[in-house]
C-alpha cells in the first residue's frame, strides 16, 4: 500500500511547521511567494494530495448536490435528475442520486448518507409519513427542495405538478368519451400526489352527476402485476367497469395486457388511460393515454430555485411552491372510433 | 438562521479546554467518566451536532459506496444498482449514484464528486478512452471494481458479461432461421462491451460461411431515433438485409417502428433481435428477441467482490475477473412460423 504523505511530512522535509505548510497550500497572503513555490513543489514531489473533503469542511462547500427517489428506473425520474444535472452541471455543481424503493427508513438512511458527505442541497421526492428527518436537513442548513412527493414545510420550497387537475382531466376525458363506470387504480392513498390524483378522480365524478362507487378503487403499487391483479379483481364484480384511470402506467399496462388476454377491445370495451407518459406508453402499438407531467422541466426548475435560494446574498429564507400543469395525452387506449355520448 | 455550536461553546459553557470536550466527545480512556456525561449532557442542551464527515476524514469509513453508471433511467443499470443494494445494505452501505451521459468529462467530475464525498468504493461501468482517473482513485486506496463495462487494469477486479458471445448467439439465431442479410447496429466501438458483441457477430458469420459486408454495419447510440435512421439508411442500399441484430433493445425498438411504417412484416421480411432484455422488449404486442445479461445478478456479484477486498485483513491486492454468461431470449420479432432454411 502506497504511503499516504500529510502536510507534517511535508513540513519536516522542509523544516518548517506544518501551519506554514497547511497556510501555503491555502494560498495565504501572510506566507511568501517563495515558500509557497517551495512547498507546492515539495507536496508535489512527494505525490501529497489535498484533502478536498477536509477543504469543503472548511469552506462548507462541496459543489454536490444529492437527490432522492422512490426509484431511478423510471423515465419520470431519470428525466427530472437529468432536467437537474443540465441546469446545475454548468455552475459546477455535480449531482449524487439516492434510490429508496418508496421505504421510509431507506430515505432516512439516504438523508444521512448524503449529509454525511457534506451535500450542499438535497433535493427530495418523499416516500416518508413525518418530517422530523426534514427538520434534521434544515437544523444543518443545508437547502432543502422537494419535487413532485412533497411535504408542506414552513420554509421548504417545493416543485410539484397539480396532480388533483391531472386526475380530474384524465377522468373527465373518459366522461366525455361516453364512459360512465369508471375504475380508479389509487396508488398509496398516504401519499400526497395519489391522494390528489383520487381526489380530481371524485371530483369530475361528482361534477357529472356520477356515483363514486368505492369497489372500484383498487389500491395498486406502480407496478405490471399490480395492474394486471386488479383487473382481475375488477371483472368479478357484478357491475364491472367500462374505463379504469390508473395513476400509473405500469398498473395501466398491465391492466391492459389482462384484458387482452381475456379478449376485452380496448379501447371499445374497456378504456384505459395512465399517468406520467413513460416511453412505453407511446411505443405500443396500442398507445396508451395518459398524463404528462413535464419532468424534465420539473427538474429545471427544482436547480433553479435551489440556486436562488444559495445565491441569496441577504440569508433571506426563501420558501417557493411551484406547481405545474399537468396535459392529457390522448392516444389509442382511449380513443374510441365512434363516441356513445 | 440558527446559530451552529462547536466544541468551542461546550468547552465555554464548562470551563474547560476544546481538547477536553473532543476527547470526552469521542469517548476518549484518559477523560472522566463524570466529565463525558457533563459534555454529552451540554453538547445536547446546545443541539450540538457531530460532524460525521470529520469523523469519517479521521476513520476514513463512511459507509457509502459510490456506483457511476452511463444512465439511470435504463432497465439495466437500474437492476444492477438494485442488485448491489441487496447486497451492501445489510453490511450497513449506502449507495449514492452517478451519471455520466457516457460523457468522459462528467464521468471524471463524477469520479472527484465521490472521492470528495469519502465514499468507501466506486463501482464504474466506464465510458472513459483512458485509465489516468481510475488511477487516481486507487492512489487513494479506493476500491474500484468494473462492471459492464470496463477498462482492462492491474489489480482491479471487474465483472462483465461476455459479450462476444451474446453478440454470436444473437447472429447464429437470425443464421438459424434463414436469414442470410444480417445487418448490425454497433454502438460506440471504442467502448469494449459493443466492440465485443460486433466481434461475435462477424465471427458467426465466417464459421457459417456467409461475407462480412461492411455497408451492413451502421453506429447507432442506443436510442430510438438512431434506430430509425439507421434502418432508413439500410433500406436504401441495393441489397437490402433481412434481419437485424441491434447492440441495443432501443435501437431495434426503433428499427421496428419504421419497418411498420414501411409496411414490413416482422419476422417474415426483415427479423429483428436486440440486446440486454430491456421490459418494454417483452410488454410489446409484437415482442422483440433479444440478449438477457443478468443485471441483477451483475449488481449482487459487484458487491460481494467490494465485500471480500475490504474484508479481506491482510491487505493482498485481490483481482478477480468474473464473466457472466449471457442467454438468448427468443420472441415474436425473429420467431418466423415457416423457417426458410
Amino acid at each position: 500500500m502506497k504511503k499516504k504523505f500529510t502536510i507534517y511530512d511535508i513540513a519536516n522535509a522542509l523544516n518548517i511547521t506544518a501551519a506554514t505548510v497547511s497556510r501555503a497550500l491555502n494560498d495565504n497572503p501572510n506566507i511568501s511567494k517563495a515558500t509557497k513555490e517551495l512547498v507546492l513543489k515539495t507536496a508535489e514531489k512527494m505525490g501529497y494530495e489535498q484533502n478536498k473533503l477536509a477543504l469543503a469542511l472548511k469552506s462548507g462547500k462541496s459543489n454536490n448536490v444529492g437527490v432522492i427517489v422512490p426509484r431511478i428506473d423510471s423515465n419520470f425520474f431519470g428525466s427530472v435528475i437529468r432536467g437537474i444535472e443540465e441546469e446545475l452541471n454548468p455552475f459546477g455543481y455535480h449531482v449524487i442520486i439516492c434510490q429508496t424503493n418508496g421505504d421510509e427508513a431507506k430515505e432516512i438512511a439516504n438523508i444521512d448518507a448524503l449529509l454525511n458527505s457534506q451535500v450542499d442541497g438535497i433535493f427530495i421526492s418523499t416516500s416518508s409519513k413525518d418530517v422530523a428527518s426534514f427538520e434534521r436537513i434544515l437544523r444543518k442548513d443545508v437547502p432543502l427542495i422537494f419535487f413532485d412527493r412533497k411535504k408542506t414545510m414552513n420554509n421548504v420550497s417545493s416543485v410539484t405538478i397539480n396532480d388533483f387537475d391531472g386526475g380530474y382531466k384524465a377522468t373527465q376525458h373518459l366522461i366525455d368519451n361516453g364512459c360512465k363506470q369508471i375504475a380508479h387504480f389509487s396508488g398509496d392513498l398516504n401519499i400526497e400526489i395519489f391522494n390528489d390524483r383520487f381526489a380530481g378522480y371524485k371530483q369530475a365524478l361528482t361534477d357529472n352527476g356520477i356515483d363514486y362507487i368505492e369497489e372500484y378503487v383498487v389500491k395498486t403499487r406502480s407496478n405490471v402485476e399490480d395492474g394486471k391483479k386488479a383487473v382481475k379483481k375488477l371483472l368479478k364484480l357484478k357491475n364491472p367497469p367500462d374505463a379504469i384511470f390508473s395513476s400509473s402506467d405500469w398498473d395501466a399496462l398491465g391492466a391492459i395486457q389482462e384484458l387482452r388476454t381475456k379478449n376485452y377491445k380496448i379501447p371499445e370495451d374497456i378504456s384505459v388511460i395512465g399517468f406520467s407518459n413513460e416511453p412505453f406508453t407511446k411505443f405500443m402499438e396500442l398507445s396508451i393515454s395518459t398524463v404528462d407531467q413535464f419532468p424534465l422541466e420539473m427538474g429545471k426548475i427544482t436547480a433553479k430555485v435551489f440556486l436562488e435560494q444559495v445565491n441569496n446574498s441577504e440569508k433571506v429564507k426563501i420558501e417557493k411552491k411551484v406547481v405545474l400543469e399537468p396535459e392529457l395525452i390522448i392516444r389509442k387506449s382511449t380513443k374510441k372510433t365512434a363516441v356513445k355520448k
